[in-house]
């Protein structure tokens, strides 16, 4: 039989090495496995619950405000993918091609789809002809294929899940609020389901999405102190509508392109909600997003009685519609416990002879390991409340660890101590090109994002000396 | 603006030209649209809520039976793929195959998915080991790609959407329970969902999945009198298993090779649906596929008060639980009764200044155009009653059609017979391939499946005069 220090020894330490940690914790916990093909992971089925989770509540959000589902071929001709420059500058190095269907050769090679912009401006070129036709509001859940050299679990892969928003309007101030009102339900689904305090803002003109006018950022910050992409949304003008004719009559009878956004957020949530939660004995997961959200353990469950008061107990949880797990196997408890931290469940709920006779059960939480007796007709009510402190534990834990990192730095020798300490540089900055690149040069760090709300920037930019007109997050990133 | 006869003129009849009737109602519905490239669609909203229905009917199925859903990458590397010969010759000619990645070639070239038997078997290798970890059961919800020549909106496509369940089980019996228990699941999905009777059974070994040793299918038969074969189950002995070196530990300590199946329906099921229902005016959706239930349409909608009441009753019925659209467009109400049963939308509720004064709304159902006063008070426990009623009439029509297409036949003449007046010939068979093969030579039609429960099989194959084995339903088929 396995014990719990077998389990436990499996996962490197954090400290001692994040990296390792990482990956130890996605392959024991089982979340993922690799495949033969290097970048493309298996999404074993307790990392894709998680992910299922998280469609569960974008869906509904999405289909809440207006959008429809749809869902486009996976494949691009590369003559259509040519049609917008700075798009295909900006996806064509990493694109996987088809050159054979069947037993013959294609002639107009096929990209498989790095994201669907093209596919969505051809059909909106066939769809939409008046002002009547507008807003078109439409969403894909699909996976996509970058041809990425370094690859991580969740983080960048070769091919991830994720959904892309893509819309038409027929102003341009409908379609930047479009931009940042789905911005707005990706930080909501941050707060409300994955407890991680994004970082809001916009993107500056180096780090903008390859053919968008505007890019906005979802960024959350990581323990080893770098940050993480989490989402985006774009605004990109009437530029693709060009290159790709759409057009519509308006209410006046004028011919006008539309205005475009896009949006999406992939399965790199799993990567930042195991990153910005978890510990030394593995995943710690929010409440609203667990597969297993109460673990039920009998306890001398040898002795008579034990494994049907644990089954009665973990069916009234299931009753009251919770996701709940009762691990009646003939390993130990100790193994249990180490087993279900690892995998990083909220609850664990034990129950033995004495418990029994005492009509109690013990409840354990994961996040910070407070146990307490809880008798059994309390326990529902106290799941529930249970449920609701872990998440909002968990956030407030994270906005603290966020709210600690963030160094306002006013010259170079500041900016070097705030990536020794880790997390962001908060800096003002001139808005010019050379001097994010010097940035970069300097201390590997990049503008995250520009926060929304500026009122008063005061000061220079400490690279130019010449006045500041944003303040800027700066840091490593993933 | 657009009027009724316009409209109505654009569907071809169904005698005229049932396939360019499909079509039409395919494109005018907008349920998909052609893309660039060949036998590639575009799942329009009002297509994709269909697809999204039945989703949602079978995740809940496949959950409570115990599957769990994942997720593998959608390239295969062509040495994986052809470890079992048999597979591979059944797939290879109709294999998408990509060769560069980035700019550079790809040495073990990778096929886009055509199903997933290959992955599973290569992940399953790694993670069972002992008799404790199986059954697995896993499901996977995806897209795949199949270089077909010939190809029609959800009925053959180069890329359709689907789900592929692949279990693995420590006994044949176990194994084999499964494949009938998922034909059961999507025979209980033509019932009570999509309103369409399958005639269940096995398919000869012609017509088996490449690699399985028991093919099980569910197919349905169209107005046109041709079968459309809407999904299938497979049990595969322990060959792949074989191939892909999965072995287990038993109880007993032996190393054994687990028994496999999988099960798949597609996109193609909307396709059926279309065909199974549709009439001359369009589509007539089953309602608990139908992306919209309940249409409100407001008459002499520029009189005071109409537009407000028929919002209230819409909000009402959308209360109620149901999809509900009021168009409250500009448009005639001719214009909309036409489009909405175009679109087969099951309900339409009409309201004028007359119905506002008596209280009361009127009812038409799609499926036979039966009108109905009722009053509002009624109204929500009337569309409960319609809802059940109309899916009852519509799976009763399905199914007195099928039973008229059934024709027991004993030679070759009365088989000619039955396929002039379309649907199955059940005929006695030897068993043997040579007269299967016959069969299709003389009439074109195959051998649909071999319906379960045959007790006492009497007298001889028409083709060879042997001892018949089996009764057989034979039917030419998409």
């Amino acid at each position: 039989m396995e014990n719990n220090q077998i389990k436990n020894n499996a996962i490197t330490r954090q400290e001692d090495d994040f990296a390792q940690w990482y990956t130890d914790v996605c392959k024991k916990a089982e979340l993922m496995d690799y495949s033969s093909v290097k970048g493309f992971i298996i999404y074993r089925p307790y990392g894709y619950a998680i992910w299922e989770q998280i469609q569960n509540y974008l869906d509904k959000r999405f289909k809440e405000t207006g959008h429809e589902n749809v869902y486009m071929p996976m494949v691009i001709p590369e003559s259509l993918f040519q049609r917008e420059k700075e798009h295909v500058e900006g996806f064509a190095p990493e694109c996987l091609i088809a050159e054979t269907g069947g037993s013959e050769k294609i002639d107009d090679r096929l990209i498989i789809r790095p994201t669907s912009e093209v596919l969505f401006c051809e059909h909106y070129s066939k769809i939409i002809t008046s002002y009547r036709d507008l807003p078109k509001l439409y969403n894909q859940w699909c996976s996509v294929v970058r041809w990425e050299k370094t690859t991580r679990p969740f983080l960048r892969g070769a091919e991830f899940l994720w959904q892309e928003g893509h819309t038409m309007h027929a102003s341009e101030i409908e379609a930047r609020t479009e931009a940042l009102k789905m911005l707005d339900v990706y930080d909501d689904l941050g707060r409300d389901v994955l407890a991680i305090p994004f970082s809001k803002g916009r993107k500056t003109d180096k780090e903008k999405f390859s053919g968008a006018l505007e890019t906005y950022s979802i960024e959350a910050l990581m323990p080893d102190g770098k940050a993480l992409q989490c989402g985006t949304t774009h605004y990109f003008g009437n530029g693709f509508a060009k290159a790709f004719g759409i057009q519509y009559q308006s209410k006046e009878g004028k011919l006008e392109n539309p205005h475009q956004t896009s949006w999406g957020v992939s399965t790199r949530l799993i990567g930042a909600t195991i990153m910005v939660h978890g510990d030394d004995n593995g995943l710690v997961l929010p409440p609203l997003v667990a597969p297993i959200q109460v673990v039920v353990i009998p306890i001398a469950a040898n002795k008579p009685g034990v494994i049907p008061a644990a089954r009665e107990i973990a069916n009234k949880i299931k009753e009251a519609g919770y996701r709940v797990k009762l691990d009646d196997s003939d390993k130990t408890p100790g193994w249990k416990f180490s087993e279900y931290e690892m995998k990083g469940v909220p609850l664990r709920v034990e129950i033995g002879p004495r418990d029994i006779e005492k009509g109690q059960v013990v409840v354990a939480k994961r996040n910070d390991g407070v146990k307490e007796f809880v008798t059994n007709d309390q326990l529902i009510d106290k799941i529930k409340e249970l449920m609701k402190l872990i998440h909002e534990q968990m956030y407030q834990k994270a906005c603290r660890y966020l709210q600690d990192h963030v160094t306002d730095v006013s010259d170079m020798k500041e900016f070097d101590k705030a990536m020794i300490k880790g997390g962001y540089a908060r800096m003002n900055w001139c808005g010019c090109r050379e001097c994010e690149d010097k940035i970069k040069e300097l201390t590997n760090a990049t503008a995250r994002c520009i926060p929304f709300n500026q009122m008063d920037v005061k000061g220079t930019c400490p690279i130019c000396g010449k006045e500041a007109k944003k303040v800027v997050l700066f840091a490593k990133a993933y």
